[in-house]
């Protein structure tokens, strides 16, 4: 039988700029290769200082209409602008596309677990980020390790948020099931499933969101896979994209 | 620390109209009081006879247009639309929503893992469906474990399915976190966490799809947690879904 254990690292400290996640999370879990580290994109972005006080933005026009339209500070509507390479609905949230390719509600950018006034961003290159980490915990314990950074989000159809993965190293986010059979040698019509979301979905539901959050989740057993790493849709097959795009930004 | 012990029920046999899919399952594994148990739609439909030869759909003349427009077997779309309560998306795929509130991709009808010329279908009332197999786990085993019944997927925004839960017994599918402040003692904006689906998506990860699949899994060792049932957005409450009416359906 596959058994996977999944640890929650607790005891964490409260993260600050400067402080190295991977030397922090190394020192309270003995990894073994393969295992995967899963950590919370908050505390990545707050120990790199992509952090700013919201008194740093300056509304404009757009970030005014849109803030009195959705009941928000305008200066942080400005946050999750600038934070924005595409928006995607203006109401009664923004979503955004950010520059490296996620859809998010409010560009990710969080006011949460971090000082009154002040707002988190997510990594600019989440990719880069998990890269680091990984090369980081392998230095550290000499393991080779997967890493996943992962944010919360909404999706469409079901309430209630779930963990995505918008980083990854050591891994393929998509296992690819083309040219399998099923258990009567059909070859298969579900072809691509997105592992690197189901183990952030899980490792969400080990962090929780409140005072008691775990933001390093570990799993130990996962069987490995192939596949690919497109887990974005090109903006042409994406119709729920195209779409609202059409229909929810004001002319 | 947290640490949940997630294990694919292995060995278990091609299963069949009939057959005791909570005993079949029990003689493989030691359940805990707490253990949740996720089971693939596909097995508790085979068991039940929810299934169908496509020999069975005579094809009506929206099922002729659609099989038509998607490169579908006019009887499989028959199947689809039977199945629908209300259609979505017509094109490039069906999109619908069941009687039960789930909305899916050819309302959940699967021609994987079935002889061929035969479909299988979600049960009509998965909230039951969990709830009976939570009974019968009692009364084999004598522990008290959750049940989710789940389905694969697909979702706005990233490419790949997911796992997702369908019915569920002996938990709330959200975790409402309402009234929980942050690290700093700020009132959380993210209150609702889709629990049952985080579940769901981690034992799809574990269940695989292909000749290999293993259609249960258990964990063990999750934390409790407390909160609501409302997994699904009410009609006026879903953007996505109204605009794909709209849009997608052929006047």
């Amino acid at each position: 039988m596959v058994t996977v254990t999944v640890t929650g690292v607790s005891g964490l400290p409260i993260i600050h700029k400067g402080d190295d996640v991977a030397a922090l999370i190394g020192a309270r879990y003995r990894f073994s290769d393969g295992d995967i580290l899963c950590i919370a994109s908050t505390i990545y972005s707050k120990s790199k200082g992509y952090t700013k006080p919201l008194s740093a933005f300056i509304p404009t026009e757009r970030a005014l209409r849109l803030a009195k339209l959705n009941g928000e500070d305008p200066r942080f509507v400005q946050a999750v602008l600038d934070a924005s390479a595409d928006i995607i609905m203006e109401h009664p949230f923004i979503l955004s596309e950010l520059p490296f390719g996620h859809i998010g509600v409010r560009a990710g950018v969080d006011q949460s677990n971090i000082e009154d006034g002040n707002v988190i961003f997510l990594p600019p290159d989440p990719m880069k980020a998990a890269d680091e980490v990984r090369k980081e915990i392998r230095e550290i314990s000499g393991r080779d390790v997967g890493v996943i950074i992962t944010d919360t989000c909404g999706r469409s159809f079901r309430r209630g948020q779930t963990g995505n993965a918008i980083g990854w190293s050591g891994m393929v986010a998509i296992r690819d099931f083309r040219g399998d059979t099923d258990l009567f040698g059909h070859v298969l019509k579900i072809t691509e499933e997105a592992m690197v979301d189901e183990l952030a979905g899980f490792a969400n539901f080990i962090m929780g969101e409140s005072n008691n959050g775990v933001p390093a989740v570990v799993f130990h057993g996962c069987p490995a896979w192939t596949g690919h790493d497109n887990l974005y849709f090109t903006k042409n097959e994406d119709i729920t994209r195209s779409l609202l795009k059409k229909e929810m930004i004001s002319k």
